[in-house]
């Protein structure tokens, strides 16, 4: 199969079918692991846009680069209609050890190679495509970089970047804005990136886009170590330009892009660009930051199971994509309320979310200055910006949700269209015949957008009106590359109302809208819940991959518990880690001041490195090609003792080292080979590094009787040198308690 | 079914299986639930010991009262010896609404009620019985209390307690403590129980001992509320006894108990007393705490599925029980080092951990005065204290760890033993011919125990004298009572090392070592990893229960992610709320300056609240009963604006309250019907409460058709009163930009 590999290079996506002999090449989607045993589901065939197959099959993956596959079988309970399906039959046919090239099992076949999962095989030969193309690939796994300087700069800590240390903002409100025209930015306390990343630096791919030859400037960040193995890793990079003054916005990158489509297009989305098989700029970009290639990424956003939201009023934006087979992408919002925050505030916010890494923003406000605050946003957003309309179009009638009519709403659309938005929360599920289901509920509404249209429906007895203006909202959508991000409004806001019948309905009817919206072209994401007990969480997913056609699916979390207000970070990173790794694009973040208050810059950190957490850990989970690297990185920057690298691999360099420093704070310590849990006598990571040591300064492998003869060889080593095990300079080390 | 439960409630539990015309009731854990069906394998019959069943039935549950069973199967593959077994085979078949009494499908028979899941039926029946019985069950779901004294006192938040808010303790080192038998405890800053849990009683519920006629008081918690509906919510509490001179040490509640045991059997554990069929005051103590049956307490001992960690010479101890029917508990380590903390830090610790929510302590102190150390938190613990022996044994050669030998090793054991220590963690299973295979690791061995004895068979080439003197050892803890909780000397310290040949080899040692332990009636639980990306966390939970025979496990997080240093309480309460909702007992705590330094007190306690969350998280998973019953206490509060509420239910009321207060902190907010979050237009919990007020006061069901009605009416009302949504003294509330 690595043959296969090498034969691909050279070759194009449609060839490498071929030289695998496969009809179709399947797509597949974990949906759950519970033993060593992989259930897969085939999803669709590659890359057409037929509907959902059910047809699912076990696959058992083992560790010892043997890949062991079972035939495919069709299940008749798969259906998406009206109802929640039956979970699809799972069974585990005999097994097979394919030492031979896979066999055709009918019309949908799965490629396995001897090392690789299905997925991983996709994602790594998409991945060496685009590696052998005139661009380099991203991810970082398929690249080795040339030694370049290593930053030695020693930056002492800024300690304004500290979480949960010094830098906590005491509690009080900010000054309002005085002037929403001339906002008072020289307020905002930027955050030099060196004192965020230290030994980081932020870099750009060049890459040159094949139709029109407009040069992509694709940024990432560097991370620069002390080891000689691996003089550096390259890491995804949403902090977007810094050092740009406010007032003057953002460079506007996809200027020539968006000028040079205008006008020629029945319609101007990403997805009718896909399925007419054009590559955009903003595709390859997406591409060139994923370490995918172009081709893929265009046909999941034609198959419409990824966005790229980019209005084409949106011209500062750094293109991302959000989709089940690429990184899992968090959201952060911020927007002040009647009662709290200014313009500036929240530009602080919208600096200090990239910079520590969201992928989108939704600009959520509800008090003055609405439509001043979204601008100043939008010309300084990198990232994708996403609003409920429904708020501003309410502020419209005075708060009167009853007063609230489809011109009015309408208005509101187009006039957060021409600001650029990116994509917009839409509560068109929300049907009158639903609302009475959530009576019986322990909270009932808890959606701000639902509650809004609910109580609309209910005053008037007639049907949302968003569901009913739908294709006009299409219509808008489809002119300016909005994409829809059909709200989940009768989500669950407690345990206790967890995959409750009106959430369920809810989500039947969103997938109907997702359909209708694809019929005009345009991008659509779910969102999801909410409140959610851990072993409640698959039927979710299930359902939404189901109903939804694939649709990106995007989570509050969910919290997986009502008991920890304060924490609900926590609570529902572990949520958000466990439907991500079952297949959710993005992540809504939480904050520790989730239903307490509204977050300041140090709650929305908190709430973006957790989500940042749940991301990776179920990049990890989904087995995302490259997604170890920098676990791998870091624990071997652990185990070598190189503390500097251990910090700047980390998300959050810098609590690291003050945490590292508040026990231990000598410089000596960074480079001593134990640290401040064990002491000197117990470091655990010591006497592995020994063992290794030897046996490779001596020529021994892995091989277990060459080790066994190093181990005894080193056991004679060891009484010959008076039984030191530990370092020579340990004796120099200041114990404080004996000082 | 209700009708059975009121016919069992005067009859033993025996004949209760006559009742339900039973031939055995089966019990069940749960194994995933990957949908709305559940996974379930019947464990075991009831109350025999025989050894593990993997016949699997998939349950599907619904909500809406009638639950729906399948058919119990058999699985060939369900072997526990040698290697992992294949994943049983999972089948669906066709399903039976039971309106009828379950019918009898062969030697295992599940019960199924209408409204409950057999294992909740288990708990509740239980329960129930044991509510009937002379003392009153602990388990909230159970009780109506009489209405009492609400406290309505307005404390003043104690700034002290907040976490990353005012509190954080400057970095710094402790004041080395001056004289280990004189410590300077009055440094320690007490923290009065009411400060931390405003609102809440500290109560004991007295039961007397059947056999012996002991008087038990069992501690728990009463928030008294300010809801009509329901006065006060009882918790499980660990604090101890508050307000002790840790001069004079807790006082011995357990003496009485011991003294008349000693000297009258063959053997002194709680194991050797359950399997001859008596129940000891610990038993029937733990059982008033979990609200399960004295009995049941005592078959989960006698078949080894669940431990009661209590040293005979630790008589302050109040009884808890690990297991994987019971609550999920959680350990918190605290411990000095040769490089930091005092004796009177780490009793503060002891304090302030259990006062958190600690259920049992690891004191894996290193450094200076260790056994002394010890003795003051031995002396002031409520709760099991573990201790590493190999720690304390290391010092006595210097740390020179091939100078260590079972002599020394016995000598510390039987020096921990008087003082009381509950639970050994030994590492016995690291075998010298495992050393090898780690090597080729990541992060090599992380442990320290581990490395300690890995260090000591290289060096002599000779067999862990640990395993070697495994009678031996047996022999003692039979003596005392002490528990061993088997170490994973070769835990995965890094994703990349997960689930290796090194791991699991270990692994199926301790069973081996388990399997010895009870045939010398001897407690024991398995320490389980680590670092473990979340797909592979299920195979690890499947090979505890198969390879160590249900022992209870006992896991460190495991940690989802490795590049978060300095949140992994984060990265770990993830896998922690995933592990044990497979079925792990007992979570060892991970704070946020893992790998990074020693905790200092905040740290503890993000630490406990993270693993606070993670521990319910799998108890709602699980479905234990009256688990939920926080959840929805919390979220009733929540939906009626009663803030105080709110805030005294969470696992951390004062930071609750403080992070709302930063927003919003008039007086009149507390009963303000709008929060912070979204001002009085936006709330979006009112108008669901509009609609149900309205119902209910026209006496309008949820049924609905009523409901409809009253929505039509309603929407009639809301014209009238001038479409006045919102309270009236909505105008009275201060908006501070307008002011």
């Amino acid at each position: 199969m690595p043959d296969a590999f090498t034969r691909l290079a050279s070759k194009s996506h449609d060839a490498m079918m071929n030289v695998l002999d496969f009809e179709i090449f399947a797509e597949i989607r974990i949906l759950w692991r519970p033993t060593t045993a992989c259930a897969w589901t085939v999803l669709d065939s590659y890359p057409s846009h037929s509907c959902l197959s059910t047809s699912t099959y076990l696959l058992d993956r083992i560790e010892s680069g043997v890949s062991i596959f079972g035939s495919v079988g069709r299940d008749s309970t798969g259906s998406r209609a009206g109802q929640a399906a039956a979970p699809p039959r799972l069974s585990i046919p005999h097994f097979h050890k394919i030492h031979q090239p896979p066999v055709n099992l009918g019309t949908k076949i799965i490629a396995i190679s001897r090392v690789y999962t299905p997925v991983t095989m996709i994602f790594k030969t998409l991945a060496l495509l685009s590696a052998i193309s005139s661009v380099s690939a991203f991810a970082p796994s398929l690249q080795r970089h040339a030694p370049s300087t290593i930053l030695r700069v020693s930056t002492p800590i800024n300690a304004d970047l500290v979480t949960t240390e010094s830098n906590i903002k005491k509690p009080g409100r900010t000054k309002p804005t005085i002037d929403p025209f001339n906002p008072e930015f020289e307020l905002i306390q930027g955050v030099p990136y060196n004192d965020a990343f230290p030994n980081s630096t932020k870099e750009y791919k060049t890459a040159t886009h094949a139709e029109t030859g407009h040069e992509l400037k694709v940024p990432f960040r560097r991370v620069h170590l002390e080891d000689p193995d691996q003089p550096s890793l390259d890491l995804y990079d949403t902090s977007g330009p810094r050092d740009v003054d406010p007032k003057q916005g953002l460079p506007k990158v996809r200027k020539t892009w968006v000028d040079e489509r205008e006008g020629k297009f029945e319609r101007y989305t990403q997805m009718h660009f896909a399925r007419r098989g054009m590559i955009t700029e903003e595709m390859q970009y997406v591409a060139e930051r994923e370490g995918m290639s172009a081709e893929f990424v265009r046909s999941e956003v034609a198959r419409g199971r990824a966005i790229i939201c980019s209005n084409k009023n949106h011209l500062e934006l750094e293109p991302q994509i959000i989709g089940r087979m690429f990184k899992v992408k968090i959201n952060a919002n911020i927007g002040n309320s009647a009662i709290t925050s200014s313009i500036e505030e929240e530009v602080e916010k919208l600096q200090w979310s990239t910079l520590w890494g969201a992928d989108t923003l939704m600009d959520l406000s509800t008090g003055k200055h609405i439509h001043q605050t979204r601008e100043w946003i939008m010309r300084n957003s990198p990232i994708p910006v996403g609003t409920v309309p429904i708020y501003q179009a309410l502020e419209k009638v005075d708060g009167i949700a009853e007063d609230l009519t489809w011109e009015v709403f309408r208005e509101t659309l187009i006039e957060q269209a021409e600001q650029g938005v990116d994509y917009f929360t839409i509560h068109a599920g929300v049907l009158l015949r639903y609302v009475p289901m959530t009576v019986s509920r322990k909270t009932g509404i808890v959606s701000r957008g639902g509650s809004i249209h609910a109580k609309w429906n209910i005053f008037h007895h007639k049907e949302n009106f968003a569901y009913e203006h739908w294709d006009d909202i299409l219509e808008i959508c489809a002119e300016y590359d909005i994409a829809l991000s059909i709200g989940d409004g009768l989500r669950p806001g407690s345990i206790y109302d967890a995959n409750d019948e009106s959430q369920f309905a809810e989500l039947m009817t969103q997938g109907d809208l997702t359909r209708r919206a694809w019929e005009k072209d345009v991008q659509v994401m779910n969102e999801g819940p909410g409140h959610v007990p851990l072993h409640k969480i698959p039927e979710n997913m299930r359902n939404q991959l189901d109903w939804c056609n694939e649709a990106p699916f995007y989570t509050l979390g969910p919290l997986t518990t009502d008991i920890a207000p304060g924490y609900d970070h926590i609570t529902s990173a572990i949520g958000a880690a466990n439907i991500a790794s079952l297949g959710t694009a993005m992540l809504c973040y939480v904050t520790p001041k989730e239903h307490l208050g509204l977050p300041n810059r140090d709650d929305v950190k908190a709430g973006i490195i957790a989500y940042k957490i749940a991301a990776h850990a179920a990049d990890l989970a989904k087995e995302l090609p490259g997604a170890q690297d920098r676990d791998d990185s870091l624990s071997k920057a652990r185990f070598e003792f190189r503390w500097n690298d251990q910090f700047n691999l980390s998300l959050d360099p810098v609590t690291a080292r003050a945490f590292h420093d508040e026990t231990l704070d000598s410089d000596a310590s960074k480079t001593s080979h134990f640290c401040s849990m064990c002491g000197p006598k117990f470091c655990s990571m010591k006497i592995t590094e020994d063992v290794r040591q030897y046996a490779e300064e001596n020529g021994y492998g892995v091989d277990e009787e060459a080790i066994q003869k190093g181990m005894d060889l080193m056991s004679e080593v060891y009484k010959e040198n008076g039984n030191k095990l530990y370092l020579d300079d340990i004796e120099n080390v200041v114990n404080p308690l004996e000082a």
